[in-house]
């Protein structure tokens, strides 16, 4: 899975956003035939933005859909969703949520399985690399993103 | 509590996302010490935007701000939030959901609730009236927002 266009695209939105010198999440959204609908990263520092994480920057950039746009779609993200993520996720009824690892931060894994959504949890190692030195580096600016 | 700028702000929204031709939701977030943060109105038709409900416009019209500006802050909002924005109210621990009315649309009340924020609902017929019309003339528009 880690070989899924999606999933890789999700990585480069996330070192694209690190080079912009922002948080360092991407994340794709995939249709359930395999056509990335919208891809992007958080947004915080480049745009001021406190709602566009990565999983809200792929879902914006796919544009307006109608509901059916969303069956069977994949949320590929580099790091497990926050509460507003979890939420967006759920809003538009993906199914399956792949996360690149929840070791850096633990979302709303639970709730997506309990509404139905599957979680796959790929524990990658360059997902973690990104943000073990990100939160390191720019402990402040990851607390103003998770709201803490 | 019908009587709160907050509230009276959200509903003034509401009406211009109307006069715009979208979806007549409107929000704004409240400091504790009663300042208005942001304001805004769902964006789906506006901007084409899939994430623009109104609570996020008033999260995003808020700016970046550190935890510390949520602290005890009240979202209004016209009516019940769906799952995103019931998600992003839980991200940045909104102490206070006030809703205009969740007859027509019932979100993510009983997680707020878990979740430790207070929600009260209003039950507000200007509210109840726009978005009954809305819902009657626009039902393709309204199924797209709330991703059904």
């Amino acid at each position: 899975m880690e070989q899924d266009p999606g999933f890789i695209a999700a990585v480069e939105e996330a070192k694209q956003g690190l080079a912009e010198g922002g948080v360092p999440i991407g994340a794709a959204l995939v249709s359930k035939d395999g056509k990335i609908l919208g891809r992007g990263h958080n947004m915080r520092v480049q745009k001021g933005s406190a709602i566009l994480h990565a999983e809200m920057s792929a879902l914006e950039n796919s544009g307006r859909l109608p509901a059916s746009a969303y069956e069977g779609a994949t949320m590929y993200t580099t790091l497990s969703p926050c509460d507003m993520c979890t939420g967006a996720c759920l809003l538009y009824k993906v199914k399956r949520v792949v996360i690149g690892e929840n070791k850096s931060f633990m979302g709303g894994e639970d709730l997506l399985k309990n509404r139905g959504a599957e979680t796959v949890v790929l524990d990658n190692q360059e997902c973690k690399d990104l943000m073990e030195k990100f939160m390191k580096d720019s402990p402040q600016l990851w607390n103003e993103d998770i709201g803490v």
